[in-house]
């Protein structure tokens, strides 16, 4: 009984680490379908949020499985209730990266993105990966110190966001309205997808200190 | 025991439903201050998505505590499990208020949202305060038929959404960038505010009949 318990447990965290793994290679690959103008690689990446969001309910349904059978208390317990929560960060990640491919697709054969911001976008899609594989890995390991360090990574992801809009607000801006909407929002996407890595790990932190540090990554009330 | 617990489950609706209004109220005021360049307004708004974040953890606490304590079973425990992420919706609309608001404030003394759009924005506000005033009746009421009835009405928020782009792409568009960028953003955060409130009413459905009304209300993958 004692075995199964934790395996399930167990079982539960595995799955967490994969849907990162999963909607992190995902929005890797949306950038590559963003930056070169891929359909095929961009649908791909739309099939792949919708498995982000089949593993999510079958995670939810195992939680609430486990909470009904083994009546967990004290730590294992609020594990199972984080669990739910950070599973909810991973699907929303999964449709974001489908956002950024869907932009992609839509400018085809078009590029959405301009020359001069490409090398932003490509810092913002390679640092929005590496987030979500720390993320997990603070899922595994529980290390509040790499928790903590991810989340002053994420600066540079602001940063890199606040460098977009600048050069959206810039005179020299010609490339016309629709680009700039299609800029604005695939920033927007890799901002919140960073958010969500971040609030896993953060919630690691509150599992194994019980302290939120701050909040859960209060998103700063100035979005730009 | 029996009489504390039964309180105690419905004290997590009533929270749910104090934090739906609460939101609700939020996103009119926010609308208002964009409308009007309040400033002051838009400030109220930014301190209430605070109170929501509040009231989230809250709610979780009292959650946890239950789960704890009484070890629901069946349909208890699946609504206590529901209304964890159910807490998390209405914080996030919390949040998505705060940004409108601060859209509003950025652009003072000027209107964020030019004259031709006006009667656009004012519509997708009140639809959203509608839509949650909505769900928050779907909490109380446990009502399937008010529940779909309410992604119906999301329909329009949609549609809405994508008048705000055609306008955009409109070749008539003189108002520059960095109020498409504005827009542009508000419209997002109008469509994301409506989800999480059409995705509150799903979760009912669900507690009810115990089937996914399609999916939670898998947002769209094409955005516009």
């Amino acid at each position: 009984m004692r075995e199964t318990y934790h395996k399930a447990l167990g079982s539960i965290s595995e799955a967490l680490v994969e849907m990162a793994n999963l909607v992190g290679s995902a929005m890797g690959r949306a950038t590559g379908a963003l930056l070169d103008a891929d359909v095929q690689l961009a649908d791909s990446v739309i099939s792949t949020g919708d498995r982000a969001a089949e593993m999510q309910r079958d995670l939810e349904e195992r939680a609430v499985a486990l909470l009904a059978r083994q009546q967990p208390v004290a730590t294992d317990l609020r594990m199972v209730v984080t669990s739910l929560r950070m599973s909810a960060d991973l699907e929303r990640c999964g449709v974001l990266a489908q956002h950024v491919a869907t932009v992609a697709r839509r400018r085809f054969p078009d590029h959405a993105v301009p020359q001069d911001l490409r090398r932003t976008i490509l810092e913002m899609g390679q640092l929005a990966q590496r987030l979500m594989a720390q993320a997990a890995e603070v899922v595994i390991t529980n290390d509040v110190d790499a928790a903590l360090q991810l989340e002053q990574d994420d600066d540079r992801m602001d940063e890199l966001h606040r460098a977009i809009f600048q050069h959206l607000m810039d005179d020299q801006w010609h490339h016309g309205v629709e680009t700039a909407v299609d800029v604005t929002l695939v920033g927007r996407y890799y901002e919140r997808f960073a958010d969500h890595a971040v609030s896993v790990a953060r919630r690691v932190v509150y599992l194994v200190t019980g302290e939120h540090a701050d909040d859960f990554r209060a998103e700063p009330t100035t979005p730009r």
